[in-house]
């Protein structure tokens, strides 16, 4: 089963469904992953999927619909009738369905909602109060809590009757009389517990929880530093409000760093768009205004060059240097951006002094501009055989190295600093602004040099 | 508690260890979740660290080296007794065990292997034959596994007598006669059957798993695919060898995106070394050689520029337009690489066809060397008055981004498919060679042009 694609899957499933066969259909339903099940449904045209969807039972295809992305999922469930809608929504997990009714326009939502039973529609609109990415609009309210007087074997027949729609009951929360949190305890701390004790004796009583205004990505450091599988989100009271699961947690995780690769690439995404399915025409209208942005950045590059062009016509083999100078500052400045906004979304540099973070990069980048410059300015005697010429280009890569370690940990610092995402600060900003400098510094330098040596080497 | 930092929390256990106050601090520590108490160890000093690993208890000492970086993990064992070594090994998971035994000279590995039991001993040598990055080199040997006829009650009994080693008994695996896996059960299946039902007969026989030479991220994607708790790893006889779980799976995650962050910067530094440690000359050593290549690259830019030298002296206009003609190519490349690698890395792109991928990306470069080739055609006309240069700018930039699209989607692709990982095509590698390029179209069409219309147009 594993060696057959979604593709192979999809030809069985749409040849089953043509010929009739609805019990080879279901069996072969049956042995599949929801997750498989929804690489399936992705490849089937609509008519297919509904008839899958159909065929399924409704707590199988509801995980498959969970395993879409929100945007199949809207399509998915506009093909089926009310009655089946209504059964898979009630049937998904609470923080799934508010992200997709998250993403409908108020009315469909409204729909979609009148749907589904009234206390699961109360708590998925108290879901959709809470910003996207933040613990409230990541966690599901459907966890396990028990009063601390409660027994390990009153628990675990709780635990029975809940199930199967405890899916998420990784752990067992306490909650004192006010419903404030008081400990936690895991599936296994109740298997191994003799059945008459009670919870309060063996639970944890130093449980780590987030509020539901913590930033989604906060929450993941700290699942993932404390390899929980689920974090409880508490409001201001430490009432118990939902959880976190570790599963949503994975998804930021790769959110996160989708996000900071395409914004450091300036792919012009958004981290939940996949991109792989548009066309070039969209692809292009998305990227296109950052790239018309850079455009105006380098133009102010050729605005500094036409401003030197004086000393280019005295010296034509200053040009030949242009790329290098434009160039080199930037690479030194990529990495340091991809440094300091790898420290700042896996929290390893907040954690540190900040000043001496960025002492420690402009060090670098002088230590990196010395040896190159050196290396450049040996190259350029060689070639060109102009020792005043081999000291700018020299003497301008040292310079603009050093400024561009400091532009390239600096501004994701501040950025972060003003709650702006680091990753903003993107690859091609920083290396276009790297380029004005480098190349303001280098033919600045030469101007200078050329006017107090009083030389004219033209060609 | 979590409002105080690890620094503040250091102060106030060299205060209290000054003081001699050690039930104080055994109640501080206590409170302490494991990965919290790894942070204050690596504040403290040598002594102070070792004191507090003497005062834990065995266990909650050895979840906390178990939190350390390996490199710290090496450091706080080398300080403690024998005694105390061996207790923490024997507490801590087999794959941490193996993973810090790997990074040791052999015989200093084979003098802790000498202080744990034999058994554990013979588990670890096992591990340490799987490559690193490997699924073997990632499991544990710590699973809970029972036959087809066991009732659930036995297997509780089982897990109860079993406890509290079995802290990766987030399932219990069902394996036959010959130990071939047949099928998975959750605790939460466990509780809620009934006590004599067999295990056969309510696990799920449709067993996703791996084998022990799958890569690390192969095994992230599916355990994230699937959200898995632990991935079973077996051999080629389907006998059951292992199980990965969740928590590793969150660090392959962190750990494949800081590799591909830097690997796209150029910063020099692979995933799982720390670098905001690193002081400056240690990074510009790991810096430079990248560098120093990108430098050979920016020189090649330079001898194109050498080699056009007599149309630049005929129209010095052109220099103005180089780093824009020399920027703009590596900004797309740039674009098409994130989109690339990215989609390489989730295994987007994988599943979809690469051919047609790839025209989607060359028609999108074209889309947009289009656009900006017109918009630079007109500022070219309006600043500088000659419409041959703009007709040379606006069709070397509609030429090099269409080149760059295709470059920056289809290395990434080639890498992959010979088995290297495709962010090795760092961003500035591609970006420089787009330099390149885009200099050679731009003033190859500059030479062209000139020399065909037959004007000189020097200034």
């Amino acid at each position: 089963m594993e060696q057959r694609t979604a593709l192979d899957l999809a030809a069985e499933i749409r040849t089953l469904q043509t010929a009739g066969h609805e019990t080879a259909l279901r069996e072969l339903l049956e042995q599949l992953h929801p997750a498989d099940l929804a690489e399936v449904l992705e490849e089937l045209d609509e008519a297919d999927r509904a008839a899958t969807l159909q065929a399924l039972d409704a707590e199988r295809a509801a995980m498959a619909v969970e395993a879409l992305d929100v945007d199949d999922q809207v399509v998915v469930l506009r093909l089926l009738d009310r009655r089946r809608v209504s059964e898979i929504l009630s049937h998904m997990s609470n923080d799934d369905v508010a992200d997709l009714l998250g993403d409908l326009p108020p009315e469909e939502a409204g729909q979609f909602l009148g749907l589904m039973e009234r206390e699961e529609a109360r708590d998925i609109r108290e879901l959709l109060q809470y910003p996207e990415d933040t613990a409230g609009g990541i966690m599901t309210t459907e966890f396990v809590s028990v009063p601390a007087v409660a027994t390990a074997a009153q628990t675990i027949d709780l635990l029975r009757r809940l199930a199967p729609d405890a899916e998420t009951a990784y752990y067992v929360y306490v909650v004192d009389e006010q419903g404030r949190l008081a400990g936690v305890l895991s599936l296994r701390d109740l298997i191994v517990a003799p059945p008459e004790t009670s919870v309060g004796a063996i639970m944890n009583p130093n449980v780590i929880s987030v509020t539901a205004d913590t930033d989604q990505e906060e929450v993941a450091r700290q699942v993932s530093k404390y390899d929980f599988l689920a974090m409880p989100v508490v409001d201001a009271e430490r009432r118990l409000l939902g959880i976190v699961t570790f599963d949503d947690v994975m998804d930021v995780l790769e959110e996160e760093a989708t996000e900071d690769i395409y914004l450091l690439g300036a792919a012009g995404v958004e981290e939940d768009v996949d991109i792989l399915r548009l066309g070039p025409w969209k692809r292009a209208t998305r990227r296109l205004p950052w790239l018309v942005l850079l455009l105006f950045g380098q133009l102010v590059a050729a605005n500094v060059i036409a401003g030197f062009s004086s000393a280019l016509e005295a010296m034509v083999a200053l040009a030949y240097f242009i790329p290098i100078l434009a160039g080199m500052g930037g690479n030194v400045g990529t990495q340091s951006l991809a440094v300091a906004v790898r420290g700042l979304a896996t929290g390893e540099l907040s954690r540190r002094d900040i000043f001496r973070a960025l002492m420690v990069e402009i060090q670098t980048g002088l230590l990196l501009g010395v040896s190159t410059g050196t290396l450049i300015f040996l190259v350029a005697l060689a070639w060109q055989g102009i020792p005043l010429l081999g000291l700018v280009v020299g003497l301008a890569m040292t310079l603009s190295m050093t400024v561009a370690a400091l532009v390239g940990t600096l501004v994701p610092m501040v950025l972060e600093r003003f709650g702006v995402d680091p990753a903003v600060a993107s690859g091609p900003f920083v290396t276009t602004s790297l380029d004005v400098t480098g190349l303001f510094i280098y033919l600045g330098l030469a101007t200078v040099f050329l006017r107090t040596v009083g030389l004219t080497l033209a060609g």
